[in-house]
Formats: structure tokens, C-alpha cells, sequence
């Protein structure tokens, strides 16, 4: 123990964080919040393990190149080399959700809508913001082939994110059909399914690439900036200006849900099958519209594809619209903070039988930084307990019958259990962002009363006043009270406190 | 996809559980409940990541003989063979705060209080009961060598098990003192601490095997009914008396805290360091009857030992008292919900010096089971949303805003999404638990009404009447009400349900 070279060093695997304080606190009110909402919308928590044999997960990330294809991996008995030997964490909500719903059909009630909250992991490289651990939250519909379900979701994700923080126009629910685009490559005559899968893949740059880098994506191929060279989907000319002319239909910003279909629908490029995807996305709108969510939250975007290769009709992306400035003035912007869409392939994967299945996903640690980073956070203000000083260890009965007392009256309390001095002890009630110090020295124990020291008002003196004297005529923020109106005074002292603090180190 | 030999078979891992319904209801009903008690008492909360460095989590579990010593590990660079390369989950949340206080001490407030509870793994066979994953819920204070800080711990857990459901007299927590060992150990010359720890092993299943069966093992060894032979301590004749001695002094149910330590004292068989030992549980104890703990929910026993091997002081131990019937008749104990003590050497570990710590932990789980059982889960009613019957799509807007009005209106609510006819509807609105269904037929929807179903009510006609033409005559628990009091009727309807149910399959 003692020997230095023997010792760990105490440090986190990289892309794994400890979470603590005003961020921790936030985190958890986002996920109470959209609980509550997903609850009152009829969908039932659920929480699947963490651990999944490795072929119920499927390998559905795009991270080929990493180990095991961007999951944590492990086998559970080195002696079976069989199916049950992998276990794999989960990577995301809806792979386990697949699993869980072929596994319990029967004895479920149908259709069966779950939420789920949690980490996933993903065996990613990690860098700056970018973790193998963080939380997602999901809610899910499993065996409704209905437009009103994919509604439904949509619809839920604009209320829950609303529920979460996010005020009028921050944020947009931007939706498209994977059937748009079958409709599309059918129609140009794409039908080879990795072609089809690397022209998705180029669609979904269009945000970031433009037209130019999606054209070139969708042919030949790609050189980047830093020299890296994508190999294109090889589609023909006349199948490239088909895409192009499809997703330019409705670029426009703001248009109406109903106006983006009819623009769709004239760019002339999707044929018959085209008509039924349209008829589908024109019924969510019906029944978003129906479920109260506005042209302005959720729009039509012909160009959300969603990166994931399992979606089979709706995909939804939603996007924050906040925009903040970093610390050396730059305008940050959030883009995507969640999303989802139809897989009516999933739970087939097990069963065999096509089960039609819809969700949203949302990051909440991402929500909460955006939410903080946006000022949004001032309801997130959280306080530290009042501390109660410690003088002597024979008055120690004399501190914790205070601090018992304001915990029965629901005030959070503590008595200070170090053995600094008086100083060091306001200056730990500053760090945990107490509200007030509880002082009762010997002489007022003796006069049958207790000292309070309102730390925000302390604080705020403190600033102004720069005459040491001064200040020690002053003591700003202090107040002598009759020991049995502690309490009531301790109340009045946090009720009247303003001020923002922050544990986070 | 549809080639069924390619299939995976959805499963669980063993030892790894789905949980929903009331089960999950139930947990995050307790997680809640004791976290408002720990945040009263100025516990913060704080998450560490699910993975720690092998090193770093250190090798503190009796399980020597499973994979890689009962944790799950994976090798994150499988090109470095340095102490980088191997991660494994979390086994407690102890080990992690180690870990953590360690690298951020000098940022902390001193002392630090924490309360952190999630999923913890451990690689143990499993089996009937046995998870491989369960929810812990932790407590501890870092830097703090007050005898109050163990006893604000032990008095803040009975505070959190009673806030999580148990009453009067259904819990217990049992404490000692590792030291009381270390100087039973010292004053008999027992020196070795592989001999020592062997020896507190025996003395931990005192309770199991009584005295007979501890003096065996603390002796020679000790063969058991299915013909294993664990080997003893090998302790002198005199020593296994000394700790006979000391076990039974306070074996009596009941006793005082002061009387149990003056029985250990008047033992005789602890010498000087003993007193040291004695006087700090005798502080414990002064602390404990400060801040509200009873004689009966909080005692002292001389036999409390902990398994674990980094304990140096006071361990204690929290005994559900209630008992229930399994589904035989055969009378269940629950026995053991959780534990601590003082671990003053693990944040030295990493640091090299000695930092005091005192913790709690408790299996959220196992005490969601136990509190189920003994009857005390109807506080853990929970109702499904009322259901929307959907008769026709076209229609379907006139079911949409029905459930827009029952959410805004703070009801849960849903509409049904599947394809099935009105029987089926009601039947999946009984698997739901839900309260009430709104039917919206047309000719309802033509006369500007509506009528609801009291499934609460139905359920209970139903199982008295037997005739079905009186059934179809009376429609038991259905009432038409005028559209614009659907939502007060619908209230009304739900605030008179009573009736339990469980979605748990």
C-alpha cells in the first residue's frame, strides 16, 4: 500500500465519465420529465439488461473497423464456442427491445409500447465530447403498422423535449420515408441492396457535403479535404439528377408539411411506389396535426435518411435549433440531438414473422449540455445543505439535534464531521453550495440561541464591501435567533436565496 | 431473414433479467424515496462510469475460483499489455468512489458525502435467484474519522428503509467492529492476516452454523452435510476460546447498545486495544441515540463481521426482520438487504495515504422483493392509461382528440393502435390495467357523446354475474355521458378504481 510504484493510478478508461453535481442533477431532471410525459402517453417503462448475447444485438453501427464492430465484447465461457458464448453490451435501446418483444409475444398486450432509459455503450475511438458510455432514452411502439403510431412517436418526442427544457423554436422534428427512396432506386432501376445502402449513406451528407459532395458520393466517388478518398455508389447519371431533383423538391426552409408532399410528388423521380409513400406521410401528417404538433415543430424533409440500416418506412431526425457561442466567441451549433423511425424487419430477425415496430431515441447527457449551454440550465439551480459548524466534541449532541431537527422539517442538513477550524468550515459550506452556516458556539448554547449565517448574502456583501474593518463591524449576512426559531429562520434564509451554484469541479 | 436455422434465438443471458410493470415500478418507487432521505442529509449524488481499469477496481471479492475473480473483464487494446489494456464492469459502488475520490481529492468538499445507486455485474455462477446484474444503492462519507460519520451513516440507512416501505420492527441493523477482531486477534497472538482473515470468514457464518460449527473452523477445519471440508484457521486452543468467549458475551436478542459493549468489555478477551475499540462504538452509540436511531433499529453484536476484506472499523449490517410464505406455506427469512463499515485504507490504494471512509449499501432489488412479499407492495399500484377504442380510420380523428384532451388534462391515455375488433380492444385494455374505455362510436360521435367503460367495475360484475343474458342486459360499469364531460367522467371514473394489477408477464 504504501510502496508508490505498486499503487494504481486512479483515472478513468478514456470515453468514460463520472457525473456529478448541477450536470448529474439536470441529466435526471430531463429523464423524470419525458418519463412523465411518455407515461401519460400510455407507454410503460421497461428496462432489459445491459448484457445481450452477441447475435440477438446484431451488427447494425456503422463502425465496421472498430473491434468488434464498435461493441464491447466478451466471452462469457471460454470452453463454448457456440451461440451462447458471446455477450456483447448493448449499443443502443431498440436492439434489446427487438429481442425482448420476440421473446415475450404472446403474453404481451399488443400493440405494446415500452419507454427505456439508460447507458448504452459503444466501443468507439474516443475523443473530445465523445464518450463509449452515455445515456439514451427511448419509447417505442411494437406491432402497430398504423401512420398514426409513427404520429404518435413524433408527436411524444416534440412534447417530451418541450417537457425537458426546450422552449417554442428550438428545436424541429424533420421527417422522411426509407420507402421514398426505395420508391426512388426502383424506379432509376438501383436494385442491389449495398448500392442502394452506400447511396443512403451519401443522401444523409447532403446537410454537411451539399449537392456537389452527395453527387459526387452517389458516382464515382470522393476526395475530402484531409485526403481521404470515398468510394461512390456508381449509380448512372440519369439515376444521380433523379436523386438530385428529388431532394432539391422542397429544400426550402418553413414549408408547410403538405406542401413539401406535393413538391415531392411533382419532382416526377419516384414512380408508383412513390404514391404509396406519399399516402403514408400524408396520413402521419393528418394525425400529427390531430395531436397537436405544429407545421413549425415537426416538418417534412426529403433529405433525413438516418444513418442506421435496419429503418423500413418513417425515419425522424430531431434537431436542435439553439444556438450558443463557445468559450472564445464561436457560434456552436447542436444539430442532432435524437431521432428514429420505422423497423418493421427487427423483431423478424428472431421470429421470422414481420412485426411492425416504431421509435424515437434522444441523447440525454447531449440534451442537458445544449439545454446548460443555451442558459437554460437556471432550472437546474440546485443547493447544498445547511451546515451546521462544529466547535467541540462535547457540544457534538448540541450540533446533532439541530441538524435532525431541520431534516425532520424537510430542510437538507448536515453537521460538519472534519476537524478544521471555523474558517476552513465556511469555506467547505461555500464549496457545497450551502444556503446558510448553523453556528452554536459555547455562548450560544449558554444564552439558548443560535447564530445564522446567510451565506448568498454573506457572498454578495463580501463583493462590495473592501474595508477589512468594515466588514467585521458589519458581519454581513449574520443574524442571532432564539435557538427554537432556528428552523423557521434556517426556511426563511433558503427561501430567500437566488443564487446559482455549481459542485461540478 | 426468414431461413430459420440463420435465426438467433431471443434469449437472455443467465443470470441477466428483463424487468417492467410493478417489479420496475416498485425499484425506482424505492430509488426515489431513499435518495430525497440521502439528499436531506447532504449526500450529493454522483455516477461513475460502468467500467473502471482492472487495477483500479483491485481484487475484493471472495469469489477467487470464478473468470478472472467473479468480474467481468475485457481487454480494451489488445495490442497493450499494460495496465491500460484490461477493463472490467463495476462490481460495487465502493471501489469506484475509491477510485474517484482518489483522483479528485483536491477539488472536493471535506469531508465528501456521496449517494450513487445503477446496475452493478458480478461474474458468479448463476442460478435461481442469482442475477448477474442487480441495482445497488450506496451511501458513503470520504474523509471523515468521526465516530459520527459512521453513525450518521447507520441512522441515515434506517431513515432510507423506511422511507423505501418498511415499518416498525420489519429491520435491524447489526453492528461491530472490525477492530474489536484486530484486538481479539492481538491479545490472543494471531499475527498472520491470511490466518486472521480465514478466522473472521468462520466467525461471519456464526449465525449459519452456530458456535459448534465456527469453533471447527476456526480450529482444524470443518467437513459440511454435502462431504466438502473447508479447511480451519489452525487458531491455538486458547484463542478459539478467547473468540467463543467474545462471540457469546452479548448473544442475547435484544439487549441495549450499552449493554452488548459492557458485555464485550466484561469478556475479558480483548485487552488494551479493545478499549480503543469499545470507545468508539461507544461514541457510535451516543451519535446514533442523538440523531433518532432506536435500541430496536439499530443494535450492537460482537458476531457482525462483513465479507469483504477491506473493512477496518465499525461494520454494520441491515436484517429485514419480516417474514412471509413461499408459495408452499413454508415460512421465508429474508435475512441480509445490505451493509457496510469503515474502509479507512482503499482510497490509499491509489494515493498512499491513509483517507478515512464510511459507507452503506443496500441490493434495491432484493428489498423490492422482500417488501412485495410481506404485502407491503400495494403502495406500488400502478393503473395503465385509459384506452380510446378505434372502430373506423375515418373516424380516427375524432379518437385523436379525445386522447389530446385526456393528456392535456393530465390523464394517461391512448388510442389503439393495432387492427383487432371491439372484443379484442376490450381485452387488450384489460391486459393494460386500465381503468376506463372510451368508446367513440359513430353513433356516439353523431349525438355528441360519449360512453365510457369502468373496467374496474366491470371486472367485479362480471365475476358475480353468470348469466350472460343478465350481463348483456345490465352492460355492468358503462355509462353515456355528453362528449364535453368525457374528461371529468373519465376522472371520476379512475379516482373510484381501487383494484390492483400487474403487467409483470
Amino acid at each position: 500500500m504504501t510502496d508508490a510504484s505498486s499503487r494504481p493510478v486512479a483515472r478513468n478508461p478514456r470515453g468514460f465519465a463520472d457525473r456529478r453535481g448541477r450536470d448529474l442533477t439536470a441529466e435526471r431532471r430531463i429523464v423524470a420529465r419525458v418519463s412523465e410525459v411518455y407515461e401519460r402517453w400510455g407507454f410503460e417503462p421497461l428496462e432489459t439488461p445491459a448484457f445481450e448475447f452477441a447475435d440477438a444485438l446484431g451488427k447494425f453501427l456503422p463502425d465496421a473497423d472498430r473491434p468488434n464492430e464498435g461493441v464491447f465484447a466478451l466471452q462469457d465461457d471460454p470452453e463454448d464456442d457456440g451461440a451462447d458464448s458471446w455477450m456483447a453490451l448493448r449499443y443502443d435501446h431498440t436492439a434489446p427491445l427487438a429481442r425482448f418483444a420476440a421473446q415475450s409475444w404472446e403474453t404481451l398486450p399488443k400493440p405494446f409500447r415500452r419507454y427505456a432509459y439508460g447507458p448504452v455503450w459503444r466501443n468507439e475511438k474516443p475523443g473530445p465530447g465523445r464518450f463509449r458510455e452515455f445515456v439514451q432514452c427511448d419509447a417505442d411502439t411494437v406491432g402497430s403498422d398504423r401512420p398514426e403510431a409513427d404520429a404518435e412517436i413524433i408527436a411524444m418526442a416534440v412534447e417530451g423535449l418541450k417537457a425537458a427544457g426546450l422552449g417554442e423554436g428550438q428545436a424541429v422534428v424533420r421527417v422522411s420515408s426509407r420507402k421514398l427512396f426505395d420508391a426512388l432506386f426502383e424506379a432509376q432501376g438501383v436494385a442491389d441492396p449495398r448500392q442502394r445502402l452506400t447511396a443512403l449513406r451519401a443522401i444523409d451528407k447532403f446537410d454537411r457535403l451539399g449537392i456537389e459532395g452527395v453527387r459526387a458520393l452517389l458516382g464515382e466517388g470522393r476526395l475530402d479535404e484531409s485526403g481521404d478518398y470515398t468510394k461512390g455508389a456508381q449509380l448512372s447519371g440519369a439515376a444521380i439528377t433523379a436523386v438530385e431533383a428529388f431532394l432539391t423538391s422542397a429544400a426550402a426552409q418553413d414549408l408547410s408539411r403538405a406542401t413539401v408532399l406535393d413538391a415531392i410528388a411533382s419532382s416526377g423521380a419516384l414512380g408508383a411506389a412513390g404514391e404509396v409513400a406519399l399516402a403514408e406521410l400524408s396520413a402521419i401528417d393528418r394525425a400529427l396535426t390531430a395531436m397537436g404538433a405544429g407545421q413549425a415543430q415537426v416538418q417534412f424533409d426529403p433529405a433525413i435518411v438516418r444513418g442506421l440500416e435496419y429503418y423500413t418506412g418513417a425515419v425522424f431526425e430531431a434537431e436542435l435549433l439553439l444556438s450558443t457561442t463557445d468559450e472564445k466567441g464561436r457560434p456552436v451549433r447542436f444539430g442532432s440531438i435524437g431521432g428514429g423511425g420505422r423497423y418493421d424487419d427487427l423483431v423478424a430477425r428472431f421470429t421470422g414473422e414481420r412485426t411492425p415496430a416504431t421509435g424515437f431515441s434522444f441523447g440525454v447527457s447531449r440534451l442537458a449540455s445544449a439545454l446548460r449551454a443555451a442558459g437554460r440550465g437556471a432550472q437546474d439551480e440546485t443547493r447544498g445543505p445547511a451546515v451546521v459548524i462544529v466547535f467541540s466534541q462535547d457540544d457534538m449532541g448540541h450540533y446533532l439535534d439541530a441538524v435532525a431537527e431541520l431534516r425532520r422539517a424537510g430542510v437538507a442538513a448536515e453537521v460538519y464531521l472534519g476537524h478544521a477550524g471555523m474558517k476552513a468550515q465556511m469555506k467547505y459550506a461555500d464549496r457545497r453550495g450551502s444556503p446558510v452556516a448553523v453556528i452554536l458556539g459555547g455562548d450560544e448554547i449558554a444564552a439558548g440561541q443560535v447564530t445564522l449565517k446567510d451565506l448568498d448574502a454573506g457572498r454578495a456583501r463580501a463583493a462590495a464591501i473592501t474595508d477589512n474593518e468594515a466588514w467585521k463591524a458589519e458581519r454581513p449576512g449574520q443574524r442571532i435567533v432564539p435557538r427554537e426559531q432556528m428552523v423557521a429562520a434556517v426556511r426563511d434564509i433558503i427561501e430567500g436565496s437566488s443564487i446559482n451554484f455549481d459542485t461540478a469541479s
